[in-house]
């Protein structure tokens, strides 16, 4: 665009919000609108990115890499001048992927010694010390795969049901396909597999494979279980469909070890009034072990560590005490989350909002919360003050995944929740890299975490918390 | 995020749109989800726009370039079915860059030989054959200039006022900072300067110099023009503020010739009831002579094209004609708008709508229209059938470049809007290319092209036409 574009981009006036504020939340518009340019002019959560990618590219549970991270958050807190930053233990799942990740083409002929794109899963065992040969089978459903009866036994059931592009939004793609990485290995096995091979999830086309975890169950046999890249899936796909028969050469040799202790990492801005009621605000500080983790969740644990340096430089401190919890072990174990929430138990009650970052530092759309109308309205009001970000709205929806164990307590849990178009193209990916992430939009990210949690830590009444469950969940 | 937050983005369910459409918009809701999902399922913009980048990555008006575009997107729109595929002359402006484009400080002798990296601006005449050296003064406005009275005399003028980066929208920041490029030599001259330098229109500080249009005045002495990258202006900045004086050589053989005759590429499809009414779609085909012009525009015009494909493909014929234009010389001379006025005066009046897309390929935040209230709720109904996309709202606001010149024949007109932040990391830049582009956002962008003109062509009533203003404007 050229000069008459940036006249009708000043004159663009966007409709005004369709959510009035009650007077209590109005007053807080000139300090959101504060805290929102600090955030855009002098934000630093992309020169913390740029430091804890440097540091710690990789930062799997109970890897050196985890140990660095933490060491670098905590440093970074104190660094910012938040309070009462400590190390709290907790017990975190150890596997290791090993030097080996191979799966090749044995035949058709035509084809043999064809190398496919693989990431082991999570958790997976290792196959036999120098692999193992199978013929495929393509299955897109467990349904499918238990049709097959005995059609699996001995073979690697190649999982490639897509990610369903036609959803608007990716997450929702995310859930419909990811049983098949979860749970595939333990089904295959059921039907007597010797592994089991998973498409990657991602709508995209491309070569790079995607990890993440995947679970084995008591009383079945454990199978070894890789993800394919896109084009690898298509590949054995396209074959299959020609009536050919696919034999493959798997070989892992990835670990899976005792449980070590770890450490979440917490740090405080302690309120005025009522410093004993909390806000948590936090992302996960382990990532999987290729790219860097950028945008899962290296960037929106910057960002809310971030948050309160904000709330700090511009002199907000919040009747309410807002702590940052960097979790440890979300990708596979949740290790931190459960230890989190046993260990302050006796202040569950007191805990009156919860946020975690955890769906990329893309571009604002606004926040999920698993509440009850009355909380989600004045919510609703607070996001509205966010008019013109791009990150106003408020959606009824459950919290990250790492505040899941406080919802049984009727801790309001949520998620800050940027654009998905781009997040599963380099979710569990090598391609996950600080160049995939724009300053501005985590920068922005990192305002409005800062001014919902700070104005819901300073309202006079806290939040109405939701029902605690008779029987728990 | 792992397994529990696939569960909450299943579970998250968006609050229902505000806008409530009558019954004749709704029941449009389940056609306008068949052209979205057929776009992000099956789109073809972004292959469209990859074969564009291949053929023509640099399509600067008058340029072989352009040609080859124009050649092209007839083809590609014969391809897609299109009708009445035509190329209409225009008139365009004809610069040349030419080879050389060279900033270097002369003093501080400490940084003798230093190389700014620069851009020559689009229109600017060459420095003297073997460039000119000057001292530089920095200033951050027109009035700042003045006021330095006969203080500009003999040297080259660095005009460093920043986009403003708290603007939440990038779209205005731009606006509030491109004068100094568009105006800043006629302005330098007035002054007696020999050469302006305008820091690149960006907030992101690196060292890619982002070209774009600029002005001379009748009887004002012209001078060279370039843009400096955000780093350059840093250290140019910071030596001055130290109190050193800075000499620079500047170089430049860029050339303005005569306008040269070229084309605008129109399509058809061509209403069933009234084929005499047009909706027009479009984007520009020209782009700057650095990088792809991916976002800027060749994505856009690529999805317009598809726009088209995508309801041919669905049998989606509305009861008017949709025209697909893809203008020439948008970015330095508007030649290929004014002829498309020109020669279309006699059905202006049947020009019910048109839409630009020309703000980049991202993801959607809606559309700006200008409109009266009764247009704009219509088309706040029909936007509303787009919930879940993020591209469900419309903005008062002016329509793109290309199509100002219909505006005082009473054409309500309108532009795409795709989220701003990213946009300016790249435009006018060897940045624009179309690793940049998300597939996702550009065919999901494409689709609520098609939906919104297709509801808007099929409507029993066309949309209320604006006022035409008494006396033009």
């Amino acid at each position: 665009m050229t000069l008459p574009l940036l006249a009708l981009a000043l004159l663009a006036s966007p409709t005004r919000s369709e959510v009035t504020p009650r007077p209590e939340i109005e007053a807080y518009r000139e300090t959101v609108g504060s805290i929102l340019r600090e955030a855009l002019v002098r934000g630093e959560s992309y020169a913390k990115l740029e430091e804890l990618v440097e540091v710690a590219p990789h930062r799997l549970s109970a890897s050196p890499g985890a140990a660095a991270a933490i060491e670098w958050a905590r440093q970074q807190m104190i660094e910012d001048g938040l309070e009462n930053v400590r190390l709290e233990p907790c017990t975190v799942t150890h596997w290791e992927r090993g030097d080996t990740e191979l799966l090749r083409i044995v035949s058709p002929p035509q084809l043999a010694g064809t190398r496919l794109p693989i990431l082991a899963l999570g958790g997976s065992i290792a196959t036999p010390k120098h692999g193992l040969v199978a013929e495929v089978v393509e299955v897109r459903s467990f349904e499918e795969l238990r049709e097959l009866g005995d059609g699996a036994r001995g073979k690697i059931v190649f999982f490639n049901r897509p990610m369903d592009a036609s959803l608007y939004r990716t997450g929702p793609a995310y859930g419909g396909a990811v049983n098949q990485r979860t749970q595939g290995a333990i089904e295959a096995a059921k039907q007597g597999a010797v592994a089991s091979v998973v498409r990657s999830m991602t709508t995209r086309l491309d070569d790079y494979p995607h990890t993440g975890a995947m679970r084995y169950a008591d009383g079945v046999t454990k199978i070894p279980a890789a993800a394919v890249s896109t084009r690898g899936a298509e590949l054995l796909s396209d074959l299959l469909a020609k009536g050919e028969t696919v034999e493959l050469h798997l070989e892992l040799d990835c670990e899976n070890f005792e449980p070590k202790p770890s450490f979440n990492v917490v740090g405080e801005w302690v309120g005025t009034e009522k410093p004993e009621e909390i806000v948590v605000l936090g992302g996960h500080l382990d990532s999987w072990d290729v790219g860097h983790g950028a945008h899962d969740d290296g960037g929106p644990c910057c960002q809310t560590i971030e948050a309160v340096r904000l709330l700090k430089t511009l002199g907000l401190r919040p009747k309410r005490t807002l702590r940052v919890v960097l979790f440890m072990n979300e990708e596979n174990g949740l290790g931190g989350a459960r230890a989190y929430y046993q260990d302050h138990l006796d202040e569950m009650d007191r805990h009156v909002f919860a946020i975690e970052s955890d769906s990329g530092a893309y571009t604002p759309r606004g926040f999920t919360v698993d509440a009850g109308p009355e909380a989600l309205q004045i919510l609703s009001e607070i996001a509205s003050l966010f008019e013109g970000t791009g990150g106003d709205r408020v959606f009824k929806g459950r919290g990250g995944a790492d505040l899941s164990p406080m919802r049984p307590s009727g801790v309001i849990t949520a998620g800050y929740r940027p654009d998905s178009q781009r997040y599963f193209d380099l979710h569990h990916s090598a391609r996950d890299t600080i160049d995939e992430v724009s300053p501005r939009e985590i920068e922005l990210g990192a305002g409005l975490i800062a001014a919902l949690c700070y104005v819901v830590a300073d309202l006079e009444q806290a939040l109405p918390r939701n029902p605690v469950p008779a029987s728990g969940e």
